[in-house]
């Protein structure tokens, strides 16, 4: 018996290991940064120089039943990282997972990207455990999603289905630009960077006192938004009550779609607790067609912010058969 | 050995039956007005007395493996018909499948929603052989789906998974009214009655010359708008322009969500044929996030209309293990 897996959690920032038993305990960890690697090779070199104590902490490879990682524009069907805007040595199409079993004795390696990572830790180790149908939404610098039907994550025909952060909300010119060059989706809104960005055009837009006039507007951030809301300031509820109000039309769409029986919000703009959660559900519910009404659960991620995305990973390892 | 199953397709106005071999050939058929009974046990009661000659003919209700309904409203979990605007017994909560187990000597019955046994139909006996992956949208009164996912039609944690008519494809007051009682709706564009709306929108907004002028406006059908296309009528054809672009960038949302590998088209309205199934693909290349352009495929169902219904019905009695 193998009692470890591997979880990794590849972020545009830093690449975080943690060894995780059955029971969901990280029993050592360790991190590099992401940085600024010419290749991949020279990337994965660092990652198992950093691996290698750990390894030998928990007994050795002959331990490890796996290894697991979220990644972003990780394609599960494939193992690989197929154009990765943000990793230096990410942006053609990189077979990670075959490359860290080959570094690593042969032990099976999957491969997800971090918002369905997110929802597998939610179904093992979380708030969506005992759910076949549920929709985790990832809230950070991109709007993310990992889509549970019958108790799977769905890849769609390639891998890379749930990106239900390009479902369009605004349609035509009017639509804010997205990063993935279009307009009007629901990322360029309801993203850390979209809240940041409706916070500048209230305050261009009026004349409204806010705590936020005393910044930069260029300096502002999500959490800038948080922290003046939670001082009580007027403007800074209003930014968070029209993205929640959009996350809840988003949602009725989705429930449309796959009926699910809890949305579960995860990534640090939850962090602002009912001021975003609550006009979320009340969107929804006054959106939702009448047969979906009042159904679905709408939750907090239940895995601790810190070790979330590496139990995630985790999860995907032990799924392997 | 029990051969045949029976196929139900239970319409608003026709109720038809088929006795289906595991090929999908139809060995007997016969059909009922829907038509305006009181309560269901009356309706069911003409149903099976409509059924005994044709299971007879096939040799008796010992050869029967299973019976399968395709029916508005339907719910897979529970067998139910539940608040059918369209049919005089069907305003409650209906337990349509036990009731025909009861007459039929306890043969299994399953009942799915129409769009859902659409998308079977096809996947056994259509287009959609050997995909694991597809959307099937039904265009016809209003607008169905059926999402197949890992080879598994999508019902979500209620059984009303699949109901793509009605994400919002216009938001805000100047949606249009929909049936559903909420605005801005694909349905209240795309399906039958929808296009007869954008026939008098347009010709009302408009000087251009049409055929369709000759006609009262509130005649006009889609398939009059269908007719004159086809006569070359180019106000008819920018009808169908609109409402194809409308559904191709529906996809494009529904792409994001479940990646499918096509989108099968069902209803009278596909007659159009190019004229919508053109706009369709066009726009949803032109708007579909970039990783999925050119993936998806764009069928018109391979089911013979005047069987689908009753195919795939059939096809959901096949399946109960």
């Amino acid at each position: 018996m193998k009692p470890y897996v591997i979880g990794f959690d590849l972020g545009g920032t830093n690449s975080v290991f943690g060894i995780v038993d059955a029971r969901g305990e990280i029993k050592a960890t360790t991190a590099i940064k992401t940085g600024n690697y010419a290749t991949a090779e020279e990337y994965v070199d660092a990652c198992v120089a950093a691996l290698q104590p750990i390894i030998e902490q928990v007994g050795g490879i002959e331990k490890i039943k796996a290894m697991g990682i979220g990644a972003p524009n990780g394609n599960y069907y494939s193992g690989t990282i197929e154009f990765a805007p943000n990793l230096s040595w990410g942006h053609g199409k990189v077979p990670l997972a075959q490359m860290f079993s080959e570094r690593l004795e042969g032990i099976p390696v999957a491969l997800t990207n971090d918002a369905n990572a997110a929802a597998i830790g939610e179904m093992v180790y979380g708030v969506a455990r005992g759910m076949k149908n549920f929709i985790v939404i990832t809230l950070g610098t991109g709007v993310g999603s990992g889509i549970v039907v019958n108790g799977q994550v769905l890849y769609g025909c390639d891998g890379f289905a749930g990106e239900l952060g390009h479902v369009i909300m605004v349609r035509g010119e009017e639509g804010r630009s997205c990063g993935c060059g279009r307009k009007g989706c629901l990322e360029a809104y309801c993203s850390a960077t979209g809240v940041a960005r409706t916070a500048r055009e209230l305050l261009a837009k009026t004349q409204r006192p806010s705590l936020l006039r005393e910044m930069n507007p260029d300096d502002i951030t999500s959490l800038d938004v948080s922290i003046a809301a939670g001082k009580g300031d007027e403007l800074a509820k209003e930014i968070y009550e029209f993205t929640g109000r959009m996350l809840g039309e988003a949602c009725a769409d989705f429930a449309a779609f796959s009926s699910p029986e809890a949305f579960i919000f995860f990534g640090g703009m939850v962090k602002a607790g009912d001021l975003i959660m609550k006009p979320i559900e009340q969107a929804y519910n006054e959106n939702v067609l009448n047969v979906f009404k009042g159904k679905a659960k709408f939750l907090v991620s239940g895995l601790d912010g810190a070790s979330a995305a590496v139990l995630g990973a985790s999860a995907i390892g032990w799924e392997i058969q």
